[in-house]
């Protein structure tokens, strides 16, 4: 017999388990950013099914490109247990500013996300959500490539307990939320203040429409927020905390 | 004081010490594929300096994609030891062959690569080698978003003791130095047959040109071999093979 | 329960299903134009397990736009007997000329193909093939999305005993055999003679290289025949004609 | 003789007598995927003269890719009905999901549409729409070809008595009537939930400007109603159902 | 009864007759440019049934931007008789150089081969030729638009008995003609010296292959000669000439 | 000397003379499509400066095309005085409609506002107007290349007594005026009616503002009439009166 | 030792040091065409640090193109002080005005603002801006390839006690500050007026928001002036005076 | 009188005056970097009639991006006399290299170039050249926005007794003249080697055909050497050799 029909098999099989399994979950994470990845983290580690869906062929988001294509990011001491956590190393850099290499924050964060039991789904673009009784209840999604291709194919659905946004600057699920039900408003990012905006973001980090959740950038875009540079730490500890909250949600 | 300031001070300062440092390194790998990155690992483990450049934003080359978007792989039996070794989990499919995440697999090769100290510069693009009495000198590297851009600006160099061309199907560095040399010629990537070109792979990791490596499909590339499919079994072992042959040649 | 996640499980398990099953077919026929689909017709009817993989979202190939838009076909009327086995209608033009529709042609032709049997995958690209033994032995598929995308994706396989190049002018599949192996070589199009053409392309409908047969467009792309413009005829006899030469084959 | 001249005067003459005999129907129909298709079928069947604009070059629309690619569609058992009058076969999942091949549907709705006698022309755009006396009154067409190639030519018009809008999501004639007239207003397709879509598509079939009557998805977007995944009872029966409405509109 | 309606049927059966009395020709010129022209006029004059293709939307090729897009032309003293045919005014500039408007240039020669009776098809590309018996035999025309949309929908056909190749640089047609039957040669346009080129561009006007005659640049692109530059003596004088020629071959 | 640099010399050289003495003229009309061209005619025969800038390469507009790339368009009897003006020939067919050639329609309106004495200047777009003392004063004009190439280069003026806004669909002189004084609203071209556009359309040719006065489908625009099809009864009649209503103006 | 190593090192080392010091300045200026050169000039000239941003490959913004192209400009009298400071050439064309050559404008306006002492960053774009205390502390900057490649990479940040928007038409520093805070409002630029424009511009070159300045044509964006043509007296001038305007804010 | 109009024919006018003395000069200088614009000062400053054609907006070419596109550049010692003439300032890096700031390196060449006495000509593209007697004798120009925006438009031409290819790694001027006459052939760029190519770069400044003459990368592209990086003492020097070759040869 020929090698290749048992590879075929194997991936193609194995990865239809996986997305069988997916449609339904405890939570969706939409968005593989720094956010979105420590939520899965977290999430995951204490016990809930996570699907993490990504809309580009690789995770760590923003995170690659560190500052202006000089890789290296800037994360705060306060979030230093994460990177421990996560067996990230950093440089002291002053009182209160660690450097991290980039390529070793994304990679390390998506490792450890996986490891921890999450399932990730790359290459997979959200559409719309659904939602039942005023309540989010799943996400239409559609490969990334349909949209790229420009070609006119309809999506399927995953259902799930609660959705979390990650998706950064665009809010983009809350956006869909926000046009579909005017029940929600985004007031958009603010101008940059990284010192503010790192606070902010992690105070913010909340449940925005019944069983929505915000983390990360997505948070300033709905609460009006600075933006943030190349600074990390409040991102991180944004993930954390809301995986904190989806916890307490979904005990319920 | 503006504390973001201090946040491009520590970033831009940080990535020009690592820049500065990698103009000169004992090996440069070129392509953050599976074989690169292995052979990253491996080199960096055992001391040399290696700086590996990455054409893309993210590491990890064609593996997130897994087989047609659906992200799992496969990895044969005598590859599992590099798994091990990079912490990377895997399921038994049959007597040969195991199913491992994409994403883990991807994450998990560029985490370790650096965490064992190879400086990965993502972003780059490899325009044109240097060559000194026949024999590779270094690299003449620019920024993707250049050649994205199609803004005409000069290049940089870098130098290095022995290069590794682990750019996949192009064999792009060996592509050059043929053309410019003359000395190197390419046979082309055959149609694919998994199995057999998984081993001759491994056989054919080698020394093209002095100085010049070969790993991965880059191999297959230069003596004709057939390719493979979403199986890396062959990619792994070598990259570790070729990590081996650079390991003698710079003792020397 | 939410029905969405039925819709989600019914489609993704059933395509997986009929994709895993086509791993191993008897014959893979690529392109789904008017030769295409009568063979897949034909053998399908035969009993044979036929996998048809279309490059575009819909089958029918250059069919649909008749002559310059204007969306009739002709077909000679030795080739009525097909029409009549596939239930479509047509009116004659003068003694040797029948008038079809377009439309009518391209659906039902792919109607009655898939009535017969043939499992048809639209939106899949052929990239390469399998060979072992001198031999055809399968073809190495991807999703056309992927390559629009220009997303870098490894692709997958499926084996089979016979493959049919149904490609139309390109002659895609025995392009990649002859660069290959080297022991096919393509003569190329010639000018239009339709008249001649339609002939030449039924008698020249053969078995190409071990295992792979040419029909329709194709033929005329290997044995340098001349073009031919929105008449059928031959098409159709050129498709009915490769399902009988591989049917012979396959006897074995 | 040269037998091509013979080939293009039937083909453009036939085309032209079509096209010249659609210049006055009893019913234009814009759009041909599922719902529009199925009127179409039912229209013709009852001896309107039916004239169907499509886009693309191929009919079928958005039924063609399954889900995500994966070409599988699910139909509820209260349109079984129509799936037997058009000979398309079903597998049963459910007490009420039936599983469909995608391909088999969209050339078999369009098969049947074509042998009903509606007369189908594909590659036309509708630029803009006729009233007289506050009514539907024709189409203002161009080839689709023209607006792609974003040449600056002049489109030409049919006139008929109703006109059934089955664009889908864009629901694109009462677009141009509610810009125009300021007599219709969009609510605009809400969130997915494709069981409550699906009756109320149905529900909400009708008429919805003097003349112009809305079909499948179009009836989401006018009523604002949720939007459905590639499940297609909802939308064959509005197909039908549009063609009673038009049926005994056109009686008077 | 509506008016529009009346508008379509004028319009599309008159074109539908003009291009079924097309279908066969006398002669048939490719590009309208002006040696294209200028052939037109001067055959329709002496009675021959011409048909000339124009791929662009309007007629008078590269006349239209005069030099570098400063809308004026020089014409050789030599040359004004045929401006004087088509009544179009020239100032003198010296003894051997007159200056004539561009936009009149290239309105009033297409305006006067039209009042002579040459039957113009804009829009239209010639994708192939039909060759019998070692004789030019007619063209494979196709919309180009068609071409422009890259949509895959097959071309038409026209006889005629001589072909004119007045396509300019491309030598369009010689170039198919050339590649399909390898019994022409392009020896490729030189560089520039206009005294020279106009010369011998009318000197080589001639016939190429058996009923197939150039004019214009094309005879620069076969027989190797120098470019012009916005001078258009010898382009006027070329077109008068192959008009003599053809009349003298299709006198037997 | 070297005759190429005597044709550089004397197409420059001309063609900066008539930009120089088109620097001031009585009227500057904008686009020279049907309306502009026979607006020009009129103007320019009664011994008018008159300066027609038009942004494609061709003059004609969208008359070449006739209705869906079928070249011919329909003219209403009224109007046949200007055709016969022109030298242009229509065929009969019925009472009121007449068939045109768009192509000589096209070529022999522009051939005659040339020779009647306009100066006309193709490749050039009217980027801003000028205005002094609430009245028209010149335009703000660039090369359309200079747009096309999306190069950052300034424009430059020219000054005049009049505008004619012949622009078409887009109005856009009008629309320049309208955003930068909020003097002119534009109501917007509505659905097709020819019968009644066609009327309307003349009866408000006028000046819209101090200055300005719009023609043809410009007037659609502003007044929120119907749009045409292929018939151009209108456009000339429009045309023939802006032009009186300029003459009318500029006496005083 | 490679020499090009070497070369490697005081590129990049000498640029960061110059970015390194440029993270803190007194004035940031961006846009580097006339007026923000002028500016530039004058403070560095004046002992401030000052950085300017521009966000093209070279210098000089829209002075290179002259005129529709033709590379002249035109200064009015009153400002030829500046050109005799910079050393520029000009010849008098009438009692006010003069003409100058475009390319030696912009090269001599860039080279005199380096002699005097400001550092240049070409290449980079303004993403945002940083505002404490509701006054402008300094810009958000990535690199315009970044932009152009459509990559997600983080910015940097460069703090500073004034900002000079220099922008052009866009004015797109106060766009962001008015988005962004709601305090600032943009008028939008007017039609052309150049002889108005060019005082008006001089006059309201100011302070628009604490520690944002405006000069050029940001100014005729801010406060709704009219469009000046190729004409630079007004550039200059108003380059000259946001130095003064800056220099005296800067005193306390 | 509108002051606009006066600037209008201040511009246009006085272009035209330098186009036209351009016409005929003694050297045309091809492309505006670095080489180029020291040949250009250097035979300007001898008394030559000049004419350096840019095909880009700005002139300087490479240099604006530095390496990397941080803009500094590297001189070497030898070559200071060159950026003391033009008054570029340097700073020492180590006994052989010197490090200049790229902005003031490429606006300071240009503004020498043209105080010294050269006509830039900008934004023009050299299509094709003129030969007489088998030697160079002028150019063959065209707008560069003519050829990004596809038009159709006939080129103009200039006329020499020398021509100077300073366009870069392309040498097109070489490249044409090799492609038409037979008498050129050029050895393509090597790989690089800063140190040994700046050496080569300026022994092989030659005159490579009667008339025609190569400086800077041009040089390499000829005679297949290694390229160089941003390191631009070979270039100027090359600039100053060449100057100094045309010099010699125009003496006879």
């Amino acid at each position: 017999m020929i090698e290749e029909t048992t590879i075929t098999r194997a991936i193609a099989g194995k990865y239809m388990e996986k997305l069988l399994k997916s449609v339904e979950s405890d939570v969706c994470i939409v968005g593989g950013g720094p956010s979105g990845l420590v939520a899965a983290y977290y999430l995951a580690k204490n016990g809930f099914d996570v699907s993490l869906f990504e809309k580009k062929l690789s995770l760590g988001g923003g995170i690659w490109g560190g500052g202006m294509m000089f890789n290296r990011v800037v994360v705060q001491g306060n979030a230093l247990e994460i990177l421990d956590d996560a067996g990230i190393e950093y440089e002291k850099y002053d009182d209160t500013h660690y450097v991290v290499d980039a390529i070793e924050l994304a990679s390390g964060l998506t490792y450890n996300a996986i490891k921890a039991g999450a399932a990730i789904f790359n290459l997979i673009n959200v559409e719309d959500v659904m939602i039942r009784d005023d309540r989010m209840a799943g996400l239409v999604i559609n490969w990334t490539a349909v949209e790229i291709s420009n070609l006119h194919i309809d999506p399927m659905t995953v259902a799930c307990k609660a959705v979390v946004d990650a998706t950064g600057h665009d809010a983009s699920v809350c956006n869909i939320v926000a046009r579909k039900t005017g029940k929600l408003s985004l007031a958009g990012e603010k101008y940059m203040w990284a010192e503010k905006a790192e606070e902010a973001v992690v105070e913010n980090t909340s449940e925005v429409y019944p069983g929505l959740f915000v983390t990360g950038m997505s948070v300033a875009a709905v609460y009006g927020l600075p933006r943030m540079g190349p600074i990390f730490g409040g991102m991180l500890l944004s993930g954390r905390k809301v995986a904190e909250l989806v916890k307490e949600k979904l005990r319920y």
